[in-house]
């Protein structure tokens, strides 16, 4: 025995209503542990090619190289910027949110020179902006976009962004990370040249992946760049070896295997359900708890018509103290949601509803919980009101569904 | 319902006794599956913090910066090398094997210059090379070596190499994928400026992470940096904000929680066993399988006197198919050991014994196997010799062990 001691590792069981992680089905469970094979076992081989035909089917891609990276999504967005971006490149970046402002930071970290589109943390950004700023540069390599802007709530429309690329000449690079199976995304109908998600949201897996889908235009643009991407460990071209489809397999490190087999269970789980049904509950139960938080007399955030389904983000009302609900949801209801980032930090919270997270069940929960806290704390709300409303909004959704 | 069919996966179970990954004790697959919460939970901060407690303790440091990369252990190089060296900078690497040629690699890529000491592979980098090299130049920035290069099975001495770097005023880099937690590392005692390694090798947790020390002279390097590191997601100066210790933790990308939980229980197994029965029990079992190798007519590949104790490098003997042996080791045994790479493709076997797969049982299992088909498939070998050498080094180890 050494002389170290250690904590007894033992987390409480939380309801994980926050932008991600979402909690874990039990099959997803069980598969992470399922017996460990080597990263070159024949066996594992099939797993990873079955894995990229569960992504394709996901990304609505028929891209070859779709896999996952091995990291969380911020090694997905890192991942893509420095692959099609080198020193010197040009690239447009649309900034709503956070996770903007970091493609951002990635991109000047490759050299690049951005020209950011900005819109407020809160509401999309607008097209024409967008072809203003294609129009005044010379050469764009690149316009990138968050769908799923997390720590926004925004989900802005992506096509008619997708027909300006193409119209000037540039790549498309859509961040997904946190819609990838909870919003629409159609990487092949919508022109997206590179894509990349999280395995901990929609998808409901462990953190620790980032499924990523390249096409033949931007691996074309790969193979012609004149600097090496300063990283060996996310050159695609590399990747593309070791990920190789229904041909041997080459070295290059060692995957998350277990990770891999929880990620193929999650997109399975995601297949057994149907991808279109598996949007729909995304979309019924995002619409349910934000016409409770409305009917609570609380604020939507996020500019309407461009709402994400699987993720709220709702003002906090003047005189309630934002960490002191977040903790007494912790303590009290063990149920994580997050408050805002940087400009937007104490000013909202943002309640997800991502893959196995979104239940009826959690709806209620979460407006309930809300609504006895927040009247507790000297929030006037008429008991009931969220629930009520998000009974009516789901009882309307079904009937939408059944006649449809 | 989809029409996409996808594979149900049950991996074969494998004896693991290649270079990692290695089989995985109980309570690490059982640490895996416990709840998932947020990687912003304060919950996951005590994880955190203990996690780190646990990983000073098996690096032999007090560096506070000590934490596990969320990425395999080739995401540790990386993330090592883009920190420390920026473009013009000098670094001389010894090159004795496959891993330390993807640090030349990674370390061209950050724009370095680099000075290559090479050694056969299968032989160390003899220090006075070292100290040509760094003699030869007028600044060096940085001095690496591989500790374990699994690539040959060399084990090289790090003690005059780090008295060297010290003398030219380099810092000293060690990749300790290979042999943290088999092998003797001292980071502190041995004056390491900057060392990583792998969660699945010797630590005996699943593929995925990349436990890294880093000490106050490298810290303070970076902070005096002119280009910015191009890596976001693996900026130390970031990651200490978000591993930091016992305080606020600011958000950075999110943890791969349950790979965490798995590491935090695999270095709390080898605290329970101690450090030091934990390396010689690797001392022992190597031995005693190299003892059985030799006896079996077979030479060891690595220089005698710097042979790593968690893998042997053995030559594959003249008219016998390598991956004939190996398939039939996995088919036949479910055993996995490895070819050479590189230079060494065809011409070795990699057998290791790490973490849990360090056994008495695997060393006899793995000998026996190894002479059926051996002498299946032409050569000629004694029956029972290497498991009979073998239990002799045992016995005798044990009996050294009693008596000091």
């Amino acid at each position: 025995m050494s002389d170290i001691s250690y904590l007894d590792v033992k987390p409480p069981y939380r309801i994980l209503l926050g932008p991600g992680p979402s909690n874990i089905h039990p099959r997803v469970q069980r598969a992470m542990i399922a017996p460990l094979v080597g990263h070159l076992d024949p066996y594992f081989g099939t797993v990873m090619d079955d894995t990229m035909s569960l992504l394709r089917f996901l990304f609505r891609t028929k891209n070859e190289l779709t896999f996952p990276i091995s990291g969380p999504g911020s090694a997905g967005r890192e991942a893509s910027l420095c692959n099609l971006l080198e020193p010197g490149d040009v690239a447009v970046i649309g900034v709503g949110g956070f996770f903007a402002d970091v493609m951002v930071e990635n991109a000047l970290r490759c050299g690049a020179e951005v020209i950011r589109v900005d819109a407020e943390w809160g509401r999309i950004v607008e097209p024409e902006a967008i072809e203003a700023a294609l129009k005044a540069q010379k050469r764009v390599k690149l316009l990138a976009l968050v769908h799923g802007e997390s720590s926004t709530g925004v989900l802005p429309p992506l096509t008619e962004a997708s027909q300006l690329a193409k119209q000037y000449g540039a790549l498309f690079l859509v961040d997904a990370v946190a819609s990838l199976g909870g919003e629409e995304v159609a990487v092949d109908d919508w022109g997206i040249d590179i894509c990349f998600s999280g395995s901990q949201k929609c998808i409901s897996s462990p953190p620790g992946l980032a499924p990523i889908t390249v096409n033949q235009a931007a691996l074309d643009i790969l193979k012609r760049r004149t600097h090496r991407v300063s990283s060996f460990f996310w050159d695609l071209l590399e990747l593309s070896n070791y990920w190789a489809y229904n041909c041997d397999k080459v070295y290059h490190h060692t995957a998350p295997v277990n990770l891999v087999y929880a990620l193929h269970e999650a997109v399975a789980l995601i297949a057994d359900e149907g991808l279109e049904p598996c949007i729909q509950r995304h979309h019924r139960h995002g619409l349910a708890l934000q016409a409770g938080l409305e009917a609570m007399g609380l604020t939507l955030h996020a500019q309407q018509g461009y709402r994400m389904n699987v993720l709220a983000s709702v003002r906090i009302p003047a005189g309630i103290d934002d960490m002191r609900i977040r903790q007494r949801l912790l303590d009290e209801y063990s149920i994580e949601i997050w408050g805002g980032f940087g400009k937007l930090k104490g000013q909202i919270w943002r309640i997800g509803l991502m893959g196995f997270s979104s239940t009826e069940q959690n709806v209620l929960l979460v407006l309930f919980a809300l609504e006895k806290l927040l009247a507790e704390e000297g929030y006037p709300v008429e008991p009931g009101a969220g629930v009520t409303a998000a009974i009516r909004a789901l009882r309307k959704e079904y009937r939408t569904v059944a006649l449809s």
